[in-house]
């Protein structure tokens, strides 16, 4: 969205909020019905001044106003024109970085740049050599991208810290507060994601710096090229040590459907879900369509269908298979049920023509799951039983794994704080006794994951409007922007 | 194949033909071997004088050395270098039609151009006012194609004519005998099939005379450029009376593997598949490969997996339904059942990535069968329960019919005169009784398609490789071109 609209949508002059205040409450109880359609509103039994009062405790205009200005503010910075594009340390990654600075001061903390193109903005608090708490995101964008994908973790956490600042409590919170703005999660130019929060972790080789895009440039010649003056032992200098941090947290856009389903506009991540690529190909006898009897064929298109049914019907009731042999135990069992996708992406034909009966098919699977050892027992039942189904058709068929990645999960106690900010910051803007604050599983990548190297890590998702994203449609509405806002301020606040 | 290598393998000098006596009786054992291997060698128990007359009844120069030769010098006549191409009047088709032109004056046929290219080569035989009997195969072909597609069934008519010719029978036969070589029935020039056998069966549009190639020459550009003055009048006069006409043959090779696995040269065509192509559309929810959880995709891959299950499934087995529900008596879902064909030969998932959820998917169904109601039938259900299916995943599914074609049945007389005329072929060569001649249908179409518009059809396929054809690798047993002429041979005789 353009700057221009946005300004004029979202940030207010002091004028316009003292009368916005009446269209502010029209939009909490739009966000009540819509959080809680089947209760009655919360408001309607309680007096104008109680809602006033309520609502002066939830710092709309820095939480929501500022919050959704800013984002929409960063999204017009782009490398492109009409749509967004920043990817590590393009100019417009640069103007992000700057802008994200001017506001980290803005709310109170001391900032800098570190050899990698990270952001960091950083309070000590009462106690500057306590263990820190990280909270992050990244700035970089994937092509065409949207606006909540990374800025909405990196906005809130600033949200939050400048309402602490504005109620002069900044400085009594009892460990260091440091968000952190990553250069690199996407990993458009690079094709190497986590760039920014690797190095951060410890866990970027120094081999990373001689990486090349397209173009021929490295990641060390566009460090250098931005004044970053990257050497081997600077590389180790952006590394933290363990023993200095307390903890890394992330807000997110949840990038899937299952906020907007259960209709609440926070949830808490148990985990992110390991991953395995897969190539399958499956080979028999190319032929004229219309000559060779259907019980003569040995068709590799009917034999890929039979093993892709196979494998989403595998990946549905992973239950069915797994409870009776013995790989798994039952909570094993029921947490990759809950967690496991597979999904075939990519199929093609080989030689493609209508009237021949191919004589090659490839496809793609992509296996998520929370549990490492139900993912891997789900292949070796996938495997297993597509072996059978090639031998009965006779036709071969080969897997080659392409890609692996193990889960990460998230830290129990640092999720039970999550869920407690969660919670208070749903009950705090609707004024009711809420229900549990669902618990969801990651299946896309994020910093934490490399930040688990370092560090206990825990996530809060915030529902996106039909759990889109990385397009121009990703959505989050402005009420959910001020929900994930006040879940991080009350996060803080039990560090008080 | 080069035509140097042709000529020293199979164009003996008449010495060398003296000599090679023995060695077609070792290749005729082994023909006979190969023909029925559970069966003694039938001239274990005959003398060598008693082989050798058969031997010579059997004309194997003509119909086997010259035949496999001529076959082998056609296919060496291309417009590409390194393999085969002869597209419509190519100059490779215009020095091939004159070669075949040469033949045919060689075996006693009168012979002339018509003004769509078309070779003709005829005899009057006794009553120059009878019905004439055609027999034809075209002389074009694919790129990078086989040398039998088309030439075997042109190369065996004049090869069966020489042999009358050369026994003083030509002139004695009861009706004209007219062999045409087709100029265009791959179409792969102008995308329009039978150019030249539906001017002869007078169903060619004066419209396809405007259709242009890629270049944007049309035919009528091209017949000019030959000297063929084509005009709509001229067009006219290419087509045949069909009470000049007493019936149309054509011997083809069968391009699948049916007579390879039965294990015999020879089989007649029952009649010609009617064809249906479809493309299907399925439309599902687009989304990230981790974050959409199993029980919320309404993933079209999964959808188009279970489909294709499905068509393969009512394929294979159409009794399983048509016999319940009216659509067709039981001979006709017999028909059907041993003629039914389908095949997905392409499909594209849209994104096309291998962490997306496709949004879309498209295959194309490829339907064949020999009874044009069965074909509606199978469709009809294929539709009804794709569509159940498509409903209980919440995906939208769309059926396009892009092709329909009816089937061409082959002449029950005409049938049962080709198949006597192979049976006797078969015996003569082995020396013995032969079971039944199998009766095959043609998946693929051919010529006879456009000439049953004219005249009573009947086909005679001839066994290939592995059923493969449209590639170099395509492959007659020089026996099998051998048996292909003495069976017209056979089936002329019927007409002396």
């Amino acid at each position: 969205m353009p700057m221009a609209a946005a300004s004029t949508d979202s940030q207010p002059s002091a004028r316009q909020a003292f009368f916005r205040l009446p269209i502010i409450s029209v939009f909490l109880s739009c966000f009540m019905l819509s959080l809680f359609p089947s209760t009655a509103l919360a408001s309607s039994g309680v007096g104008v001044e109680d809602a006033e009062s309520r609502l002066k405790n939830l710092y709309p205009e820095i939480l929501r106003d500022e919050a959704v200005a800013r984002l929409h503010q960063l999204g017009g910075v782009s490398d492109a024109n009409g749509y967004l594009e920043r990817t590590f340390l393009s100019p417009a990654s640069v103007k992000a970085g700057n802008l994200i600075r001017e506001w980290m001061e803005d709310a109170g903390l001391r900032t800098w740049i570190d050899y990698l193109g990270n952001v960091h903005g950083r309070v000590e608090g009462r106690n500057a050599s306590a263990e820190a708490l990280l909270i992050g995101s990244h700035l970089d964008t994937v092509i065409d991208a949207g606006i909540f994908d990374g800025p909405l973790g990196i906005i809130s956490a600033i949200a939050a810290l400048k309402v602490l600042n504005s109620n002069g409590k900044l400085q009594t919170l009892r460990r260091p507060i440091e968000v952190i703005a990553f250069s690199d999660e996407e990993g458009v130019r690079f094709q190497s994601t986590f760039l920014g929060s690797a190095a951060v972790a410890g866990i970027l080789p120094a081999s990373a710096l001689h990486i090349s895009d397209k173009s021929g440039v490295t990641v060390e010649d566009v460090l250098k090229d931005n004044s970053l003056d990257i050497t081997k032992e600077n590389l180790l200098q952006v590394k933290y040590e363990p023993r200095s941090v307390w903890g890394y947290v992330e807000v997110h856009i949840e990038q899937g459907p299952v906020l907007e389903r259960i209709g609440l506009p926070l949830g808490v991540v148990k985990g992110i879900a390991g991953q395995t690529r897969l190539k399958v190909t499956v080979r028999g006898s190319q032929g004229h369509a219309g000559t060779v009897p259907m019980s003569m064929r040995q068709d590799p298109m009917a034999a890929a269908a039979e093993v892709i049914v196979l494998l989403e019907s595998l990946c549905k009731h992973p239950e069915s298979f797994l409870s009776y042999d013995g790989h798994c135990n039952s909570s094993s069992v029921e947490s990759l049920s809950s967690s496991l996708v597979c999904t075939v992406g990519e199929i093609a034909t080989w030689p493609s023509a209508s009237n021949v009966i191919p004589g090659q098919v490839t496809f793609t699977v992509d296996l998520r799951a929370i549990d490492d050892m139900g993912r891997e027992a789900v292949i070796y039942e996938f495997s297993n039983q597509m072996y059978q189904i090639c031998d009965r058709r006779s036709v071969s068929c080969t897997v080659e794994r392409k890609h692996d990645a193990n889960a990460v999960l998230c830290d129990s106690e640092l999720s039970k704080l999550l869920k407690s900010a969660a919670y208070s910051a749903v009950t705090r803007m609707t004024g009711e006794i809420q229900g549990d604050v669902p618990v969801l599983m990651s299946g896309a990548g994020h910093d934490a994951m490399a930040m688990s190297h370092l560090t206990k890590v825990g996530m809060l998702f915030v529902r996106c409007r039909g759990g889109i994203s990385h397009s121009p449609e990703e959505h989050v509405l402005d009420d959910d922007v001020w929900a994930s806002g006040l879940a991080v301020l009350s996060f803080l606040e039990i560090q008080l």
